[in-house]
């Protein structure tokens, strides 16, 4: 498989990797969720080569993350806002954060701390099932073949394991 | 920035992203939740070069993400299987592949659904608040600095705008 094949596959990871899989981008798009909206503000906080950031921002664009929104007219200037599509990247956004303030923060601790407005408490992001709002735990989910599937290629292997053996 | 300073970084994307950010290792990361754990296997599903799977395993080995484990003596074989470090990923992993369920699916639906064992539905996963249990939405969390914090740089620009809007 090409990386260009990436948005072909059947599959969701490889789909939304055609869009984030870059590691430019997803530096971008933490910025745009900590309301960075300007080229200039990017490229100072970034220290990434302009032509880089300018194409990321483009590709961006073109898949609907984020929209150009013009706000001054003489000379023109734009800011980059998120859409909806790229306000639902939050998810991933905030699992990428967690994962480095539990296992990659040095000794002095998190880099920064996420307060919750509707409670007003600092808080970890919990991944819940939507149905019976359980945490998530690997070892409890199974996959079904979808409707979209082409074929079986992504199912998990069927090898011989003990009972409560998970995906470890 | 280059991206071997990532790892240095006071921001715990770009620390994440000193693990994961690479677009292979997401995939393999993905199949080892589906229960992947033999090289052949990966190689066969993903269609890599085997020297960039040995070096993306081997890496993620250094990182204590996957641990090998012998499963047979004559001739030596081993597995590969995800630490507690490698399934706390799990939130990262599924966050994307929801994305690319919700925003990249074709026409025909979603190419694998997921079942929750403890309660035995088709779900979706849900990010919410570790202390009121609520529904992450971008526009309800800020930042504050952390103990682990350089500097403010990390911090969010101080734009002027209208009091409703959020991080779009």
């Amino acid at each position: 498989m090409q990386w260009s094949e990436l948005d072909q596959q059947p599959c969701s990871v490889s789909r939304t990797l055609s869009v984030i899989g870059d590691r430019w981008t997803l530096l971008i798009l933490r910025d745009c969720f900590l309301r960075v909206r300007r080229f200039e503000d990017f490229q100072a906080r970034l220290g990434v080569a302009r032509p880089i950031l300018a194409d990321r921002l483009q590709k961006l664009g073109d898949n609907g993350v984020l929209t150009k929104v013009s706000y001054r007219q003489k000379p023109a200037r734009y800011e980059y806002r998120l859409t909806q599509k790229g306000l639902d990247l939050y998810p991933i956004v905030m699992a990428i954060v967690h994962w480095g303030d539990v296992h990659m923060s040095g000794e002095k601790g998190r880099p920064l701390l996420h307060r919750h407005m509707a409670c007003g408490r600092h808080f970890d992001p919990v991944l819940v099932c939507s149905e019976c709002e359980g945490a998530l735990d690997p070892r409890q989910v199974r996959v079904d073949l979808g409707p979209g599937a082409a074929d079986s290629s992504h199912m998990p292997i069927d090898l011989p394991r003990a009972a409560d053996d998970g995906p470890r």
